[in-house]
């Protein structure tokens, strides 16, 4: 058993999310640094590795001791050479990250993205109680989705595995999706498809509803219109249960997992999102599917993708 | 690199499949015998142990020089203890099939499902060009299918991954499945599924068809038809497709695979199939999923099973 110190970065375009974790998935400390930007974010590997070398002299963690540096990183990149292809919030393109932050810090270092990270986070220590087989959906301004098979994150044949939002739901007359297509699992699951399917709803007729004459509807005022018993607030959640529920089904009859779990602002309805999606679900699954698999509430939140990077360490890059 | 002999045995209900392969893959010998299912398939160990030991005789293969055997069974199975609940077709009930032929052969054995060697099979030295992300689809009776990702098979939690014959396609009024459900993939995309359509076609009205006056419609007859310009049959060929087509890109967003292999009895329909297939997929997916991935048809046939037994012992079982 090596029990070198994990540590972690979680970049983001506003802050960089840091921490060092014992072996074992517990946390050292954590804190966090403010993304610089400018100058296309050049100065991002020295900054961090600044930041980290400080907080191991504070904690009198020697160099010898850290088994490496696992990151999490938004945009599309090439995972195993750590290179970001582009990184719009941040400015980087076609930026060697790994190789700078290996030149920084003097540490091996492993990349992923920041929703692969958040994904294997809620496997390791979070919702997904480290099952082997899961998967994590993130219900945001998007979908977006993790994949854990044989406890390992997929990343698919180029990197862009777990498109869990573009997974195809209605097939005809869809709403247009940003990727340029229709009716895909984001128009509907996300907050923006959630917001959309109840102005349609306000504008189909005159239904009363607590969700009129507010300056702005949101995904939350939705969820909280339909625990009150607003009926046209409950037909909107209650499709978009029955189509995410559905969804999840088709990739569960061929994946299997064990825990699908949903995070994101849309998860924070709780009971009032997951309980008609996990009727969904089961009356779409095979009932040797969906008696195996449990949908649950993420749980660790923003912390998800620094304990994420800090098992890709453990992992990933062997110690000693 | 270990230059061990790889032993295999795929066994069916009627004859078993065997094999001796080089590390590289590389056949030695291939033959069958048949399956004893008297006594429940109580013998079924003890005549797979002794032909093996015969062959391995014949090409002066000493058991030291055998780095294990692999065997690919039907039925419900715990892989990982190598039992199997229920393999209907040879008479086994919690049969532990890995311990009796670990006794009966003296090697190390590993066990897993005939759907899971063929598609490893595959994988390894068919269509799918030993490609990391791939799926592979049985296009038989049933729909059936095994999914490879990071390289390895996905078993899921409780051993039934790769159910992709249970994706839902026709949400409403579809076709009652054998599952106990209605409109899954198999109900339109298997050769059973194929000759339903064509016969709800031909009596859905007075078209005009080859398929008419035939003393049975078969799904080869269905391709043959279409080739031959007959619509009703065409239009079979085209629904089918497209479904097929819709249902492989939705699981392709998930997975990002580089390979879909059909194969099955109906993939030998080739191109009249595979193009319309191709078309649909390319629709349905991402256009970054879908021009990642190629769909191909199965080129090893009854042999993918002991290949993919081979590999098991390769990757699966440690030499020295």
């Amino acid at each position: 058993m090596n029990s070198k110190v994990l540590a972690a970065a979680d970049i983001g375009g506003t802050t960089i999310k840091m921490g060092l974790f014992h072996s074992s998935g517990d946390l050292i400390d954590q804190w966090e640094i403010p993304t610089d930007t400018s100058n296309d974010g050049a100065q991002v590997p020295a900054h961090l590795a600044a930041s980290l070398s400080q907080y191991m002299d504070k904690h009198e963690i020697a160099k010898e001791n850290v088994q490496g540096l696992g990151v999490g990183c938004p945009g599309f990149m090439d995972m195993e050479n750590g290179v970001v292809h582009h990184a719009v919030n941040i400015g980087w393109r076609d930026f060697p990250l790994k190789q700078k932050l290996q030149d920084e810090t003097d540490l091996p270092v492993i990349v992923d993205n920041d929703a692969n990270v958040a994904a294997i986070g809620e496997m390791w220590k979070g919702a997904g109680n480290d099952e082997a087989d899961c998967l994590c959906i993130t219900l945001g301004t998007g979908v977006g989705g993790g994949v854990i098979v044989n406890n390992d994150i997929v990343h698919g044949s180029s990197g862009i595995a777990g498109e869990i939002g573009h997974v195809s739901v209605v097939r005809e007359n869809g709403a247009p999706c940003n990727c340029g297509r229709t009716g895909c699992l984001e128009t509907i699951a996300s907050a923006t498809g959630i917001v959309r399917l109840a102005l349609d709803a306000l504008q189909a007729d005159e239904t009363p509803s607590l969700l009129r004459n507010r300056d702005e509807v949101t995904s939350q005022a939705v969820f909280e219109a339909a625990t009150k018993g607003d009926e046209l607030a409950q037909s909107v959640v209650s499709f978009m249960s029955r189509e995410l529920g559905h969804a999840l089904a088709q990739i569960a009859v061929v994946l299997n997992p064990s825990v699908i779990v949903l995070g994101g602002g849309v998860s924070k309805a709780g009971a009032t999102l997951l309980d008609p999606v996990r009727k969904a679900f089961e009356q779409s699954a095979l009932p040797l599917v969906s008696s195996a698999c449990e949908i649950k509430q993420a749980v660790l939140g923003n912390d998800a993708g620094i304990v994420g990077c800090a098992w890709l360490v453990r992992e990933k890059i062997s110690g000693n």
